[in-house]
C-alpha cells in the first residue's frame, strides 16, 4: 500500500513516525516543497524502519511523487502564528493552497482514499469533496475520533474500565459544539446514565485540545494516533467504527455539510454510516455545530471559486 | 507471571499452544498425571516458543509443580465418552476429582487467580469458590465469553462491522438458557433493535457448540481463544469487560449461584461487575438458567461433602 | 492471501490453530476427506478468530476447495501406527497418496507456493517438485528450520542470549545426519568456537524430536511454529533466512536431491540460497545425509511411476 | 516499569512518542524545566495512548518526579545552534548541566538502568558512570546500535535479505572512527566477504547522520528506534545483543573509556559483553576512536571537577 503524506509540519512528522513504527504502509512518500529537508527526514525514518520487523520504505518528493497512491493523508496547514483555539482562522490560507493542489493530487491517484488531517477538518473535508471529484466514501476527515479517544480515556480512568469498552462516541463538529452522545452510550452492556459527573468529563475532554494549543502551540501525537486507527482500518480492512468527518446526508435534518458520525472504515473507505439517536439537548448542540460549519463554508467558498 | 494449566486434554493442549504463541506467561507449567507425555508436550511447546520473539518457559509436573502460581487455569475434565450437548453429565466425575485437588492447589498458590475452563462451567465455578476458600474476585469461569464471541462473529458478518464494535453480550447460563442481552446492545453508537433476524443469529450462536460436539466430539479452539482474552486482561491489567461465570450477588433476584455477567478483568481478577438491564423475556431466560444451575449444584453438593 | 492446508492430523490442526492466532491468512481452507469433522473444526477456529483483532476466514472442503491458493501447506501423512524415529517408513504410504493429489492441486493453483510439512520432508519435497511441475523456488519443505530452532533454544539458554542472536544454522538432512554448521556460526559478532559442550548441545537438539515421538507419538507444536515463520516470510515478504528443504544445485558436489540450506524466503518463495562453508567433518555428515535421501528417492521412485 | 525521560528536545519527544506507540513503559515521566509545555506534551501523548491497546500513563514534572525510576533515558542536550557533524562541540554545555543533575537523579532512583541518548554519547556515558556511582552494567549509551541499523539497512537492500539476518555489527566510536566489523560478519550462515562494495556501503552508513544534520539540523527518529530496541530488551528481559557504548575493559589493549561493543541487554542492564575479533585495519580504526574519546574525556574532565 502506497501512502502519501502531504505536509511535513508537526502533525505530518508525527504521523510519518507513527506509520513507520506501526508498519502501516509498504511505501510512504513524504510530499513537501522543502525537498532537501524532506529527504533527510525520510532518511532518518528509514533508519528507524530498519529496526522494525516490518518494513516501510520511506521516500520524499514533490506532489508528483504522490501519483498512484492508495491513501493520501492531507496534513498540510498554512503556517499560522496565531491559531489559538479557533480552528477557523487557519482555513483561508489552507484553502487557497489546497484548492490548487488537491485536483492534481486526486487526478494522479484516481483510486485513492483521501483523509483530511488538517483543521478546520469539517470545512476542509467538505472542500476536499468538492475539488477532488472523489465519491464521498473516499474523502473524509479525522474529525471527532480524537475527541472520542480523549473522552474515553477520561471515562476509562473514572470508571476503571479499558477505554475500548467505553462505548461513548463524540460526534458532530470537531470544535466547541461537539456532541458526547451519552444518550446511546454503553459500558460493558450497561447503558450509561449521563449524570453531571460524566457531562463534566465530556467538557474536560472538549477543552483539552485548547489547553494544549495555548501552552505548546500545537497538538500532534493524539491526532497521529487517530490517523493510525483509520489507516489500520483501511490497510487491514478492519471495518472498525470510528467517528470521522463525512458528508452528512439528512441526519436530524442536516445535509450537505461535513460533520462527524460513526462510520465503518474498511479497504474501500467508508463502508457504512451509523446514525445514533440523540436527545433534544444533543440535537441542539449538533445543529449549532452544523450551522457554524455551514457558515464557514459559505464564507470561504468564494475564495475557492476565485482560486480554481 | 507463572501460569499453571491443570489437565492436558484437547482443551488444555490448545490453551497451552495459544499461551506459547501469544507469550501470555513467563513460566507455564503443564500439570498432568501422565508425566512423561506432559514432559514431551512441554518440550514440543518449548521448540515452538524458541521461534517467537517473546519467551515462555514451559515445564511439566504433578500438582506440586503448580505451587506459587499467579494464575491457575483449570482445564481438567473427566474422560467421558458421551458428553453430547448436555454439559451436566460430565459434572459428577469432574467434581470428585476436583474437590480433592483444588484445596491443595489453592493452598500452594494462595494469591492465584483461578479460572475454570471446564464444563459445566457455572457449576464448577461455584464449587471452586466453595472448596478453594478464595475470594470471589479470584475464582471465575470462562462462561459466556465464548458465546459472546460466537454471536459477535455472526453479527459482524451480517452487519459488516468489526466484531469488537458489536456491543452485544451473551450472559447467564453457559448452556441452552444463555441470554443475548440485545435490549442494551449497541453498534457504533446506534442502539440495536432486536428483530427476528438478530434473534435467529443468537439462536444459531447458541447452537453452534452443540453442532461441533456432535461431529467432532469436542471444542477447543474457541474456548482457548476466550481463555487468552482473560489471561491477557490479567497479565497486562487491561481491565477489559468480558462476561465470565461469577458468583451472582442479587441481580434480578438471583443470588449465590455462578452465572455469567460482564465483568472488568484486571491484574487482581474481577475488578467490577456490570449489571445490564434486561427486558421481561431476557429476565425469564436468565431465571431459567439460574434455576437449572441451582438444581445441579443441589444435586451434586452431597457428593462434594462426601469427598471432602 | 488464500492458504490451503492439506491434511488435518495433529500437525495440520496445530498449523491451522497457529494461523488463526497469528492472522497469517485472509482465507484458510481446511482440506480433508472427512468433510463433516473438518467443517466443525473450521467453525471452532472461526470462533477463535472472532476473538482476534485480525480476521482469518476459515472454511473446509475437499481438494477442489483449494483452487486458486497462494500457498499450499501439505500436512497430510499416512496414518501410520509405528513411525518411531525413522521418518522414512512413512514415505511409501504418503507418496502414493501424494502422487495422485499433488498434480491436481498444483494445476488448480498454478501460482501457489507449496510448502511440504510432512515427513520424510526431504524425500517428499523432491517428489513434490517432480509431480507438481512447479519451479524449484516455489516448492520446498520445512526442513531443518525446526532443528535450527531447537539448537538455538539450547544455545540461547546455555549462553544467556536471545535465540535470534544465536546465528547457528542446522542444515542438511532433516534426520540423524543433520549438520550444525558451527564453523560459520556467530554470536553477537563473535565467531563461535565449536567445543565439545556446544557439540553435545547439537546432539541433544538432534535427538529431541525422537524423544518426543517415543513418548507422545508425534510432534506438532514446534513444526507448526516453523511453518508460521515461513508463512509470515511469504505473506509479508520478509526475506528472512531460514533453512528449508530445497533442491540442491551443486553444493559440495551434491545435486538433484532435496536437503536444507539457509534460504531467503519472500513473497515469491525462495529468493536466494545461501551456501555456508563447511569444515571436513561437517561436509562428511552432509554427504551421508545426501546419500541417505538419494537412496530413499531411488527406492521410492518406482512406486511413484506406477502410481502416475 | 517506570521510565523517566530527561529532556524534551527533538530526540526526547520522538523517544516519548515511540514509547507510547509501543507500550514500552507502564509509567512515563517527562522531565523538563519547561513544566507547562511538558505537561501539555504529556496530555497529548496520553490522548495517543488512549487509542492503543496497551496503556502507558504519561506525566510531566521536574527532576524530583523521576524518583523511583526503573529506567532513566537521558536525552538532554545543550541547545547548540551549530552542532554540525562534530558531536564533541556539544559536550561542554551538556556536561555542565549533566554533572549537576545526574548524581541527584541517580540517588533518587538507586536501582535504575541509565541509558544515555545524548551526544557525544561515548564521552557522556563515561562521565555518567563517574558521577552516578552506578555499576557499569547499569550505565551505557545508545552508541553504534544506530550505526549498525543504518549499515544493516543498506546491506539488506543490496543483498535482498531481511536486515535482522545481516549479522554485521558496527562497533567502536559513535563517530567518524566507527568500525564495521566485517571480518566476523555473517549472512544466513555464510561469512561475509568485505569487498570494496560492502566497504563503500559502510562509509555511506557512517556518513548518513552527518548528511541529515547538515540539512535538517538534527536526527531523532533513528535514535528513538535504537532506544526502543534497548528499552524493549530491558522491559521484556529479551537478552538481545546490541552494540552499546559501555566501559571497555581491556579489549585489544583499550580500557577505561566508553565505546560500543555488542552486549547482551536484559532486565538488569548489560548481562554480557561480546568481543568480536578484528583484523588489523579494524583494530587500527578502533584504536583511533578510543584515542579520540580518551582525549575528549581528558579535556573535559576538569570542567566536571569544577562543576561538582
Amino acid at each position: 500500500m502506497k501512502v502519501s503524506l502531504i505536509g511535513l509540519g508537526k502533525v505530518g512528522s508525527a504521523v510519518a513516525h507513527a506509520i513507520v513504527l506501526k508498519g502501516l504502509a509498504d511505501e510512504l512518500v513524504l510530499v513537501s516543497r522543502r525537498t532537501e529537508i524532506a529527504k533527510s527526514e525520510a532518511d532518518d525514518l528509514n533508519h528507524a524502519a530498519g529496526l522494525e520487523d516490518h518494513s516501510v520504505d520511506v521516500r520524499a518528493g514533490g506532489d508528483e511523487a504522490a501519483a498512484g497512491s492508495d491513501v493520501i493523508l492531507y496534513c498540510d496547514a498554512s503556517p499560522s502564528t496565531n491559531i489559538d483555539v479557533d480552528r477557523y482562522s487557519a482555513a483561508r490560507g489552507n484553502l487557497q493552497r489546497f484548492s490548487e493542489r488537491m485536483p492534481l493530487l486526486a487526478a494522479a491517484s484516481p483510486n485513492a482514499i483521501c483523509v483530511m488531517v488538517t483543521n478546520p477538518v469539517d470545512v476542509m473535508s467538505w472542500f476536499a469533496l468538492q475539488v477532488s471529484g472523489f465519491p464521498p466514501e473516499r474523502v473524509f476527515g479525522v474529525g471527532t475520533l480524537l475527541d472520542t479517544a480523549r473522552l474515553r480515556r477520561l471515562l476509562s480512568e473514572r470508571l476503571s474500565v479499558h477505554a475500548s469498552d467505553v462505548r461513548a462516541y463524540v460526534i458532530g463538529e470537531h470544535g466547541q459544539d461537539q456532541v458526547a452522545s451519552f444518550s446511546s452510550a454503553s459500558l460493558g452492556g450497561e447503558l450509561m446514565k449521563p449524570d453531571e459527573d460524566l457531562m463534566s468529563l465530556a467538557r474536560q475532554a472538549a477543552d483539552s485540545a485548547g489547553q494544549i494549543y495555548r501552552t505548546r502551540g500545537y497538538t500532534n501525537y493524539g491526532i497521529a494516533g487517530a490517523t493510525m486507527m483509520i489507516l489500520d482500518a483501511i490497510r487491514n480492512n478492519r471495518r472498525r467504527t470510528a467517528p470521522v468527518s463525512l458528508r452528512i446526508n439528512d441526519y436530524y435534518g442536516v445535509k450537505d455539510v461535513c460533520l462527524s458520525l460513526p462510520a465503518v472504515i474498511g479497504r474501500r473507505g467508508i463502508e457504512r454510516v451509523l446514525r445514533p439517536e440523540l436527545n433534544d439537548a444533543e440535537q441542539a448542540t449538533f445543529h449549532r455545530g452544523a450551522d457554524r460549519i455551514r457558515a464557514a463554508i459559505d464564507a470561504l467558498a468564494p475564495s475557492l471559486t476565485a482560486a480554481s
